[in-house]
């Protein structure tokens, strides 16, 4: 593997204090950076050598690391010894000069190719100018080595913002230098959706219109908005997680089987799915939890959705018709996040004389928590009557020997845009796709109903659902407990 | 439910004692035997009611016993009220009047119908003359209410002498008054076999040519044949379990849906299946452990086999083509019961390129022990590279909440008989289609190779089963371990 640099825009920031640094830490200790990495941390106030490593290690032993063990000397004096901190303002060239300078000296001490990573834990607002600084000093160009871009979702606020940034990025790079994160992509429950769907052999077959009724995709939180007031009220739940998590949920559990495995081939079908959506604000139901607008920094007569629902299809020959419900939100039941797969009951279905005799299979993708994939059957109760039980069938993470480290999303996709591979970041195709969708929506002006804190959101996301003749599944907690 | 009188001849022979006895216990423990139900021994030596109730006693309290926990005094003293003991010789038609005349006396007593079950806990040989003499007291005929006779396996050594005995059961009673007792049939984990398959929707679209590449019976003990040298050695191991467990897990884990639940449907698709095996001697291979000829009661040049396996095809549309591999026998690596599905890879599976990439589906029903069903799949290992992990979804007993307890085979036979329910027994064509199967391997001189205790039988069977590019699999304890 290459040797790189790694330049963190807003290493005082929260996602980096929360996310970049931990995850750096984490991939450290595995042992998988190259020998003369290095690590450029820049932020507007001065430090000292000595205060940057106080702050860097504040971070790792703080409690929002997420970590499971305590971190080691030996590591951390490691990961230091790469690490250098730049002061300035994001918007002064003065500061890319300074930048530029320090890692043409880098580069030239450890005889590295120019290999460089920008990662702006920034906001969106600044990008331009960073990128025209960038520019200026002509960092953003691919001389001797590689040159990659990451940031964060969002990507825009609606269509045309996603568009307008989205050009903005290929007018500085190219896509192939591009790394849009969300941190779902690089969550092994979801990746794993792959794995069972295309590395076996007898989940396909089933999952197509023939035997699929309908799909449930949930998200939820049991939570409120925290501080994040000022943000949250000026998107909303189905932009903020619909948007993005969850329509990459739907993507995973209904595309179909890439012609092998690559970044472009998986990309490909994922996008075909997005692209195929029905999309119809008459099956939209938004809802905001009573308390909503007492919160801190929300505007006191904000109609803000948090929380959302809708319906829709995918126009495809293998799952026309299925319908596929979808919902998210805060303040609710619980905190979960699933994908259901609702199979049909067949009619000639022999004990349904019995009681729970007819009830659907259900295969789940657990995302969190509780993780496994679950089916869940009826098999006979034992006794001396003939009796059906709902159970399940188990796959679950914690049964597994070694398998109780779940690496952070930020650690895998960190390390996968260091390996080059893209295929866990969202392109411009994917991006755009997932807002032409949502955009519709979002713009509808339908009605935001009130719910009680603790529910399932309002009454009408269940009559909406009830319309077709199906109900929302409740999440079990009943299988791949501790 | 009627009451009635069990009737059982051979009341201190071994099956009483360990099955038999106990099993009434547990019935009469759930509370399941209707008010008036009676119970009379029967066996040659005199007995005071006194002996009798200290043998009840100590069959109940012994080791041999099949309970998991202690007696309880109330409900020992409620069965043994029941209980009456009879003594005579079972070739002597005196006892026959002794008998009849007790049995008028308590149906008139408790005012009962003349509701009957014959119990025949003795050698077959005796059958003959048991029949006449219950014939010359008129105690095989229905008067007043129903007459049930209850036999065990063997239902002869080979075809002939099956059809004979049938011949003779059917010149005494009805088919719908027989019931042929095999233990398998009575098993949780092979009836819930029936549950799994056609009480779910997403198996049966998967159990068939198109996706099955072959499927393994297995049934193997670790242990010899203790003191039944006398009988096993003048029956084999094939004649042994083959011609009976083992045929009807292949029949269970094959057969068509039944048209509804019912004795007779699902009788008729078992028997379905019985009668279009594929059978010729040359896929066959015996074998014997070194050590069998100096076992207790057997002939020193004895070539009766200790294991046997077999590849069979079922002739129909649905399987036609999937090889069945069979085996079976005593000395050998596990003790284990399961019937393994293997599933074909597909041509186009995604991670091909991955070790484990191409290994199979399996779906295994575990008969005992780690008593449950379980799909061997691929899923993702967590981790920073793309690495695929053999795992299982399990569906175990010993997971669920109040599955605990299992009922002894014989508790939900005796049951299942006292409510006139033949489902699990073996039926006349049932018996005869085994025979067919097995009779031509049986007596095919098929050479009997040796093979090391404690191995999975001779050489001679991984190369049968190599020739069609497959190997047996290794049963797994790796789940539903408690």
């Amino acid at each position: 593997m290459d040797s790189f640099t790694l330049i963190i825009f807003g290493i005082t920031g929260n996602l980096a204090q929360i996310k970049l640094i931990p995850a750096l830490y984490d991939i450290e200790e595995k042992n998988l950076l190259p020998k003369e990495t290095s690590i450029i941390g820049i932020a507007r106030s001065p430090q000292s050598k000595e205060e940057f490593r106080e702050y860097i290690k504040k971070v790792l032993t703080s409690e929002n690391r997420h970590h499971q063990h305590a971190i080691k000397d030996e590591v951390f004096e490691k990961l230091f010894t790469r690490m250098h901190y730049l002061n300035g303002n994001l918007i002064d060239r003065n500061l890319y000069k300074k930048l530029s300078q320090f890692l043409s000296q880098l580069d030239s001490e450890n005889k590295k190719l120019g290999n460089r990573i920008f990662y702006l834990a920034t906001y969106p607002d600044l990008y331009d100018q960073i990128f025209q600084n960038l520019q200026s000093e002509k960092l953003n160009e691919q001389k001797n080595g590689w040159v990659r871009l990451m940031i964060e979702k969002p990507i825009g606020n609606d269509l045309k913002s996603a568009k307008d940034l989205n050009k903005l990025l290929l007018s500085y790079f190219r896509e192939d230098q591009i790394y849009r994160l969300d941190h779902y992509l690089g969550k092994e429950t979801l990746q794993n959706i792959l794995a069972f769907r295309f590395g076996n052999g007898i989940f396909e077959p089933l999952l197509n219109k023939d035997h699929v009724d309908h799909i449930q995709i949930t998200a939820t939180e049991d939570f409120g908005i925290g501080k994040r007031g000022g943000y949250y009220d000026s998107v909303g739940a189905l932009k903020d997680v619909g948007q993005n998590h969850l329509l990459q949920m739907l993507a995973f559990a209904t595309m179909d089987a890439p012609t092998d495995y690559s970044d472009a081939a998986l990309t490909k079908e994922r996008v075909k799915i997005l692209e195929n959506l029905e999309v119809d604000p008459k099956n939209l139901v938004l809802g905001q939890y009573d308390g909503y607008l007492k919160e801190e920094s929300v505007n006191p007569n904000s109609s803000t959705d948090t929380f959302f629902a809708f319906k829709t299809m995918i126009k495809n020959a293998r799952f026309k018709g299925v319908p596929i419900y979808v919902r998210g939100g805060k303040k609710l039941s619980q905190t979960v996040t699933e994908i259901s797969i609702i199979f049909k009951t067949p009619h000639n279905r022999l004990f349904k004389h019995l009681r729970s005799g007819t009830e659907p299979n259900v295969l789940i993708f657990r995302i969190q928590p509780n993780e496994g994939i679950v089916l869940k059957i009826l098999v006979k109760k034992p006794g001396h009557r003939w009796e059906l039980d709902p159970t399940y069938m188990q796959f679950c993470y914690r049964l597994g020997s070694d398998s109780h480290y779940f690496p952070d999303p930020y650690e895998r996709l960190i390390f996968d845009a260091i390996k080059g591979d893209q295929t866990f970041f969202n392109n411009v195709e994917e991006v755009e796709s997932e807002w032409k969708f949502i955009d519709p929506l979002a713009k509808s002006k339908t009605k935001v109903h009130s719910y009680n804190p603790g529910s399932w959101g309002p009454k009408e996301a269940d009559q909406f659902i009830q319309k077709n003749g199906r109900y929302w599944l409740e999440p079990s907690m009943d299988f791949c407990a501790i």
